[in-house]
């Protein structure tokens, strides 16, 4: 068993991206199958993604007024039931607990799907007044839907971590710009975190979260020409808030109802960082949420390891306390540069440093960016380091943001007629926009045929997705027929396959 | 309904210490009960509690090599049963999931009550040779333990959150060494951020973790006489890397078995947190947790109003920006200052400062630390505010501590005859040192009596708890006799009643 051999990833990205992408996450060791189908691990280099993205949405979250709570994991079934849309959406996958110790239960304690119905008769007890609202919640948890499908680390499993914020507000206007604000945060997260563009959008009507007004979505589209549905944040109208009697008294001393919303992001956003930028060498991690965001190797011989190391040691020291750069000195003994080189590109470090006799000699060093295909070495100037350093790191994300933005643009096409649809999607993958009569039906043609459905539709009110315009011929619904059966159309949708 | 009667805390704590704890926790809107027994719900208030002693122990386990990760919450029961103490120590309390969906499952799986059965079986996948040795694992999550007594939010909670760690080491002083540290780390917490001092031992064998060699914990006295088991650390010898198979090659090429510990802490800390420091006017908190460090609260009339505010508004930002202080103006119209006082008392917040005319024209500030019983009004001047209220906050942390301590000296007494024991406890509570044998009969004598366990024993080598010198007279081991048998004596416990 040769430890060279094993650690390279063997698949190919582009002809089994399923295979490729199961490699990357075990040998990069970011998660691992649990012994229960639908059950993953998550080690701490994986685990460590997540807490980086946590970070960056509990900031802002917290910057703009949602409050972290933790309720119970366990639900009692009489409180789903109470809401009609979630028992019927959520019955057939939860998970029940029936018994305590040696006791059987005398209810059901559902492992919570998701949490609106123990939250909000919470918040009914806590809203009196105008002035306790709007109430903004959020709790980062598990939860768990008993979905019988393959297991795919961080994109299909049976227990997800996520967080799951809960609203209250006084009027629906109130509601839909808390909707739409925090779908803004999660389309930041993508964009301006992860490096993958996006495309803001709303569900059908009949793909709607259980007792929604709206959902509203991020799309990701991966390099598979499959969209990734990033995060969703929902208007839930007074559905809720009656169910579960969230009223409070306004200012003219009238009782009324509140709106509410729910929104959500899970490590499902691990899966699309993964599978976006990385390539047949493993990972590829932007600089944002690499636990490494520098490797530096250095390359001795007998008669020049300590003058290398040291200089090794002081660049190291300058970057982590000038650079606030999170490095790390690969100072193995045991290990020769060429491994280090393979391992490190497997694991993702977005800045490879080499430092050997002639750059200490020449006070410079030699930079490798990850996501640079050409491998290209960049000699900086010791002067300039920590600039220079700095400089490379928002190259990479530029790179790969850069690559994820073509093959999104490459990859918004228009069709008219059922089998351009079909063909486009069977050829290219990607996101095919035609117009829609709004009907379950007309979607179900294409789902039957090519297993593509509709992932968004482009929101209203000048709150259109970038690719509307960016991608492929421009689609004007007004007046136009519903490509599938020729009805009036009433929606732009946009069609793909999806994880 | 009056608001202002609803504020304030009705019960005593020296009088009705549960019915009181209960209040503040309620009032001060920490948390509130679930509808399900046992379960609480912990509102955001009591959750930014919990963050910020998440910080600082995250912190610490992080520059002390410990790694963060996610394990399944729910475990095969076949997984639980492979090590025999393991499953003989939960089975009673465990939650068990039997449905997903509407199919039965084939095997049942337990909401883990701890992660020993799924991590360790894991790590013997991870370890092969000397070099993945040690393995420090940790997770942040929550856990169900099905105990059937009375809820009470923090201390007794079918559900409550916590951190587990799990480290593998190829020697036992590695493990032993680990134990010790991440003891320390629990010292640590409590007495430098906390302000509660706590006493460092372990637990008589029969009181064990379930397979473990030791266990140990730091213990802190309540003002109601009870000892809280803060956090335990357990040496957990070979018996589980044995019955998960944990093993590694050894520099000499031999196959050797790992030694394994787990520690963990809950929230349970917050329990002792608010019980320890609060009082009849609700919450009291020591600065480093606090949400809000410093309250400031503007006295004005109509005509003085303006200048009032805006000279709050700089003190303000001044302790923010320049003190790097949490800091709340209530600037709210519709209350007045009294109210304020009252409400913000009951939030706990350590510093109080009060802005009228008079202090904006003397450019100084009024301050009250939460932690001073006399509410003694002190002046701050305004050219050396920051420094100021630095000081303010730490004769708060001080003053609490102080307390706690005093309260902890006074009541660790000794005993040598067994009604001397159940007396002192008694009458005292507290800690009551005496000779004993080893044998769990003659606890059970005390423990039948007046409901006292023994919470500790002084760790041995050195490892000795500061109160075994500090409280009460020294208790001499050798040549001793049991107080309870008349058999010769083994150890000093420490009885108790607890928590
Ligand atoms: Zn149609
Ligand atoms: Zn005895």
């Amino acid at each position: 068993m040769s430890g060279e051999q094993e650690l390279g990833i063997t698949e190919s990205k582009n002809h089994n991206t399923g295979e490729w992408y199961a490699e990357v996450v075990q040998k990069a060791k970011l998660a691992d199958y649990a012994p229960m189908g639908g059950f993953i691990v998550t080690r701490p280099r994986g685990y460590e993604l997540w807490e980086r993205l946590q970070n960056h949405l509990d900031g802002w979250f917290k910057e703009t007024g949602a409050r972290n709570a933790y309720f119970p994991v366990l639900i009692p079934e009489s409180f789903l039931e109470r809401e009609a849309d979630i028992v019927e959406g959520f019955d057939p996958e939860v998970a029940w607990v029936t018994h305590g110790g040696y006791e059987e239960l005398e209810e059901r304690l559902a492992v919570r799907p998701t949490s609106e119905s123990i939250i909000t008769p919470f918040m009914s007890e806590w809203t009196r007044s105008h002035r306790d609202l709007p109430m903004r919640l959020n709790q980062w948890c598990s939860v768990i839907r008993w979905e019988a499908t393959e297991t795919k680390p961080f994109f299909r499993t049976k227990e997800f971590l996520w967080q799951e914020g809960h609203t209250a507000h006084a009027t629906e206007d109130g509601a839909l710009d808390e909707v739409m604000m925090r779908l803004g945060q999660y389309e930041r997260l993508y964009e301006d975190v992860l490096a993958i563009p996006v495309l803001r959008g709303k569900k059908p009507e009949h793909d709607k979260f259980p007792g929604a007004d709206m959902t509203t979505t991020v799309e990701a589209l991966m390099p598979d020409g499959k969209s990734v549905q990033g995060g969703t944040s929902h208007a839930l109208g007074q559905s809720f808030a009656e169910a579960y009697d969230v009223t409070y008294t306004d200012e003219d001393e009238e009782e009324r109802t509140a709106w509410t919303t729910s929104w959500g992001l899970s490590w499902r956003a691990l899966g699309a960082l993964i599978m976006t930028h990385s390539d047949d060498q493993g990972l590829v991690l932007p600089p944002a949420v690499a636990p490494e965001q520098v490797v530096i190797v250095p390359i001795w011989q007998e008669d020049t390891k300590d003058d290398v190391l040291q200089y090794a040691t002081e660049v190291a020291a300058e970057l982590e306390e000038a650079g606030d750069v999170r490095v790390h000195l690969d100072d193995r003994d045991q290990r020769n540069p060429g491994f280090k080189f393979n391992e490190w590109e497997l694991k993702g470090v977005p800045l490879r440093i080499e430092i050997g006799p002639n750059e200490v000699e020449d006070e410079v060093v030699t930079a490798v960016r990850r996501s640079d295909n050409q491998n290209t070495k960049r000699e900086l100037d010791r002067t300039e380091l920590v600039d220079e350093v700095d400089d490379q790191l928002d190259t990479v994300f530029d790179e790969l943001y850069a690559k994820a933005a073509e093959n999104l643009a490459e990859n918004v096409r228009t069709a008219t007629e059922p089998e351009e649809i079909m063909g486009t999607i069977g050829q290219h993958g990607g996101f095919v926009k035609t117009p829609w009569c709004g009907d379950e039906a007309c979607e179900e043609v294409i789902k039957e045929k090519v297993a593509a459905e509709i992932a968004m539709l482009p929101l209203e009110d000048g709150e259109a997705p970038e690719a509307a315009v960016e991608g492929g011929e421009e689609v004007a619904v007004e007046g136009d027929e519903c490509t599938m059966c020729g009805e009036d159309a009433t929606e732009v949708a946009y069609f793909a396959k999806t994880y």
